[in-house]
């Protein structure tokens, strides 16, 4: 039975597919509105795949020479799996057209979602919100199909001594395409958020604060470039990174399944399609949740919120009480328990998105205690915005911690006694990698809550430079304040899967090791006198004979060394952005002073050079970071040894995860400060106080935009890197 | 003989006294100057007092309750060692004594170095300086004094079957009176940091930004609140911090030696006065350096500096060259090797600071970078800054990383086969521990570097305020802005001393967990099936026996909480000064708004109303983070046993040394750029690019001042607690 079961995992992946298209084609036959409408949207759409070519060009340079390196490492060294370079081809193959797809649906769909909002605001969000979820949609349908198509080939293929130990094989290299997903998903999240960063603070430095001209008006020479932007760093780049998120935590839980339940193959088959499945009917609930959303004319923010979150909680609970049918059938051991896991998972998330809503949301205290100290000028509004992002990183990070302890306990039966003990290691570890794939069961549906809210921002750019009606531009203004607070429970569920996968992802590190030591010929290890085959080596076995404690200085060099590097990427990427945005103000104040007549209208700003700024510094710039976070962790390998690479990883992991928490509320706490004063409070637009927090609000877009979300995919990076370089560290390892 | 050099550390510390008096009587014989001079000098050392005993009088009751908490654990339960009360409350006694003495010193000094300054450059220096030095002396002094008078007194009274184990219970319940002067330090941190930022903060925006006037001008109400501020935030607070950094480096190598070489008592002896001895003979050394500091009328900068340079190098090359000699006559084995650990700190905290030198003065590209970002308002000002303080983390980690790696193969003879054996574990953790000590062995001249750029600032103060002759404020700016820089280099070696020291601290915290498990009865320990007698267990049992490997979810949950709390901290911290700025703000502006004539100098501003404000604010603030960096520990050993507390301390560690990098370098900068512009540069002083650089260095106050400095002392304060409280783990943990 369970052969049959599987089956339902590609079939899944096609229906979300299958419905993605009809969305597709059914918004492509919408018209795009007036001739102004449909020429402004051909300029973003053009500057949009003009870079996303350009990047893909970098792109896949990179992924060439890592390629080769692989197939050196494999071939030449035989320290590796020979599938290894073309399943990590694949993953960023998948990765990069999942944000390919996204954007291209976006860029046709903005102009469509003004023109339909001139009708009514139900319109405007059916269209933006089905346009949304042929990403959501897309990113789950090819992960999942990338997934099953990958299990087939290497099911066929790889040859091992049991079924079982095949099965561990299969998995640990199904890991390698994930590495190829982040690696896409780095790049493009950092490009991405490099270009529509630098675009956004440009525009927004000359054209609001010195032009004092409004948002998206055609006046400004940098507002193409800002709508493009939103498409390649909000579409792309957040397509390229859950598709990534989702594929890990799937993977990360497979691969932990097949090591736990070793020792029964049955079960260990059980255990590794359970994630497959629960993310697979996953897939129907969120279309089932999609279609429930609709609203009528006349609908305010409430209304518009409640209906999006009728869907979303309708797929939640749904999976809740799925997962349950879902593990029951598969007959898993402590069926009910690892259920639980799930459930805690998706709770977690859920708490972590409303803690994301309190902090930064401008219906609360701390946001609204920032744009107070505005008073007091922009110093004052950026000392409170950190302030509160550092103490917002409590409730999220005591909640995963909770959430590690309750997934581990639930599917351990809550044995305490014997807490870490060999078999309840790995069980507990697998419970912790599926509460992550819980929390992301429903992405087709979140994600489409979360990607339509730039498509809703561009169709109100467009509305504005077609002048058209006010009331279009109102409509189209409260689906993008929606996106907002949506996103924000969004971004709650890829933080904490980000957290739970890269700890999921440590318990593959050492299966991966194992497998580097019988590459290398190391078929038994000798623990306290005792020789222990590798292949059967628990965990712990692993952890003494490497001596990866807390007192090891190589362990405690490494977690020195993952730490910095979390800020030195932030560092990286925060320069990058003021240095392109930098560019572009002056390239703005440059078209201000030399072409005469922009601001009253008469001539047309030079659009297209702004595009090219943001593009050539994106380029320019990504690379470094990007480059930084793929050989850091090879390099302590070779330095330090394993237990270097895994004080890197939990370095990394653990001050990543909470400055990506910092730095994504800070960001959107002075983002919804501003639209606080912006609504009339504290003296309004215009007032002294409202430059204050134009001020923290331009701070905040790299931290909630480009350096906030690339830590979610380093801190993952890193992990999948030293799983696919094990070998390396295992052959070739200086202490 | 061994006992006969002992008495070299008590000589050395009161010789350290002695001078310390010398030079407090000298500087007290000069002329405070004018009588405007003497009202004002007596003003801010009003204020200052006042706050230091509303201060203590809060810090009391924090430690009357504590000691009283840690009697019942040693009476009432009898799972703590009898001595621990009374060792932690003379710790925060001298800790607080040094503070209270050098801040006395400080507030004398400021009118008189201005007086001095009337007459020439080398006479304000020399009084500046010496009064500086009182500090570092006093320091330096009473910790030694301390140390020696508690190692007799347990000397005398502790019992124990062997005199092994004897110096082993001496040595970690030493440990207690460092607990003691870290949560002194804490308070003093916090408290001052909160104040002077508060006021300053508050002078800044409203008499710089808004009205227009300088720097201490007599008619800003917030002028001695901000004055007052520097002596209780720079000086007190800081030697506090610093007695606390001295003698933590100490007892933790101490504690370490006397493990490490538990086998033989004679060798365990040497071990524990070596790093006494190596700090003894480095105050006669610091003296010798601090006679070497003088320079010429008419000196520049240059100059200047490289007097201070001659005097710390001279009394480092010193340090270097006769720890040679003391270990050589400690007759300690391997006392090349260990040497040379001594060494590798001594040149990390060079290496630091100057890589903080390098990112955090005007004369390197990174500092001009901000400053040249200034043309495009503060948004940029305050991105690039956080850039660069993120960046400018790796050079100080990548330093500590390798000295963590040398110093401990140094020690352990390079066998790098057996790095990690049991042996070889605890001489390498000695080796970490003596080379924070090789940093810290000059902290008298150091210290006197750091602590005389205050009283400068104080200087220039009153020169304003006095309305003396421009010359004799330009002269203290040149004082005060050496002193910026060599703090820079004090910085270094408290920050990477801070990382080394509490590195040795987690292998104490593995010692008194030892001896935590015997007060509860447990004399025996089961690991892998051996029956082991605690005493005798080595490190890498006891990591093995409470599975303190990096897969523990334990572990992993302490890691990310502790990285949540360094976060937390500041943030907490950033918004009290945030909040206190604000009343601040308001103040100035009521008074400027209330009382008629203030701006013109006809009426003379209410300076009382703000010194009140900055104390009150200062002492509601401080109480929560101080208090939660002690709470917390102890929850998380109740809750998550000795691996969530190791997982704790590393995942606190780690990020917060990175953290507090960040946050000293990028407010170092911003101070550092503002004053660039006013050099002349982008426009200058009134520029619009300077009031950019104005908002960057207001955030950069609470970062650089605060926050930043705290860090250092929390990351030692979660050691110290847990130390204290393992007994409160062994015998009370629910997982």
């Amino acid at each position: 039975m369970i052969n049959y079961l599987f089956w339902v995992i590609p079939v899944c992946s096609l229906v979300a597919l299958f419905f993605a298209f009809i969305f597709f084609r059914k918004m492509l036959k919408e018209s795009e509105g007036t001739d102004t409408m449909k020429t402004i949207a051909s300029h973003v759409r053009k500057g949009a795949m003009a870079y996303l070519y350009q990047q893909y060009k970098v792109v896949i340079i990179v992924f060439i020479i890592l390629a080769l390196f692989f197939a050196f490492l494999a071939y030449g060294l035989g320290i590796q799996n020979n599938w290894v370079p073309f399943a990590f081809l694949t993953g960023g193959f998948f990765s990069g057209l999942a944000g390919f797809i996204g954007m291209k649906t976006a860029t046709y769909a903005s102009a469509r979602t003004a023109n339909a909002a001139r009708r009514s605001l139900n319109d405007g969000l059916k269209i933006a919100f089905r346009s949304g979820a042929v990403m959501g949609l897309v990113v789950v349908g090819l992960g999942l199909l990338d997934i099953s198509v990958w299990y087939l080939i290497l099911d066929n293929f790889v040859d091992a001594a049991t079924e079982s130990q095949k099965l561990v094989i299969i998995t640990t290299t199904m890991l390698t395409f994930g590495m190829g997903a982040s690696t896409q998903a780095l790049f493009a999240r950092v490009g991405g958020g490099i270009y529509t960063k630098a675009a956004d603070v440009g525009a927004d430095l000359v054209g609001k604060v010195e032009a004092g001209i409004p948002e998206d008006d055609p006046r400004n020479p940098a507002t193409i470039a800002d709508n493009v932007g939103d498409n390649v760093g909000d579409v792309a780049g957040m397509g390229a990174d859950l598709y990534e998120s989702y594929c890990g935590s799937i993977l990360a839980t497979a691969a932990l399944g097949a090591s736990a339940f070793v020792a029964n193959h049955d079960m260990q088959l059980r255990a590794v399609f359970a994630p497959m499945l629960i993310a697979a009917i996953g897939i129907i609930l969120s279309i089932i949740g999609i279609f429930t959303v609709r609203t009528k004319e006349g609908a305010g923010m409430k209304q518009l919120l409640r209906s999006l979150g009728f869907g979303v909680n309708l797929s939640s609970f749904l999976i809740a009480a799925s997962t349950f049918g879902i593990l029951y059938l598969l007959q898993i051991d402590n069926w009910i328990g690892i259920s639980c896991s799930v459930i805690v998972g998706l709770l977690a998330g859920i708490i972590i998105g409303q803690s994301t809503e309190y902090y930064t949301s401008h219906s609360y205290k701390p946001t609204q205690n920032i744009a107070h100290s505005s008073s007091s000028g922009p110093a004052t509004v950026i000392i409170s915005g950190i302030g509160l992002g550092m103490i917002s990183t409590a409730i999220p990070v005591i909640t995963i911690a909770m959430a590690i302890i309750l997934a581990f306990l639930c599917a351990t039966n809550f044995d305490v006694a014997n807490m870490i003990s060999a078999n309840n290691l790995s069980l507990g570890l697998y419970g912790i990698g599926i509460a992550a794939v819980g929390m992301l069961s429903t992405l087709g549906i979140t994600l489409a809550t979360d990607a339509y809210g730039p498509i809703a921002d561009n169709a109100g750019g467009n509305a504005e430079m077609s002048k058209l009606e006010p009331e279009v531009r109102k409509r189209t203004d409260v689906l993008d304040a929606l996106g907002n607070t949506t996103a924000a429970t969004g971004k709650g569920f890829a933080i904490g899967s980000a957290a739970l996968t890269a700890l999921a992802l440590l318990a593959s590190y050492i299966e991966e090791i194992k497998i580097g030591l019988q590459h290398i010929g190391k078929e038994t290890i000798n623990i306290a006198g005792k020789v222990i085959d590798v292949s059967a080596a628990t965990i712990p076995d692993i952890m003494t004979y490497f001596e990866i404690n807390l007192m090891n200085p190589k362990v405690l060099v490494g977690a020195f060394i993952g730490a910095m590097m979390s800020f030195l990427f932030c560092g990286l990427t925060m320069n990058a952005v003021g240095r392109a945005a930098q560019k572009m103000v002056e390239e703005v104040r440059r078209q201000f002073r030399e072409i005469k007549g922009i601001l009253t209208g008469e001539a047309t700003p030079d659009y297209a050079r702004c595009v090219e700024i943001s593009t050539k510094g994106a380029q320019k710039e990504m690379l470094f970071p990007s480059i930084l976070a793929i050989v850091v962790p090879v390099l302590v390998g070779v330095i330090f040894g394993v237990a270097g690479v895994m004080g890197l990883l939990i370095g990394g992991l653990s001050s990543g995860f909470v400055l990506a928490i910092f730095m994504a509320n800070a960001g959107g706490a002075w983002d919804n400060a501003k639209k606080f004063i912006e609504e009339g409070n504290h003296g309004g637009k215009g007032s002294e106080s409202h430059k204050a927090t134009i001020v923290g609000d331009t701070v905040g877009d790299p931290f909630k935009d480009t350096s906030g979300p690339s830590l979610n995919i380093l801190i993952k990076l890193m992990s999948m890197v030293s799983i696919v370089t094990a070998g390396v560290t295992c052959a070739f390892s200086l202490l």
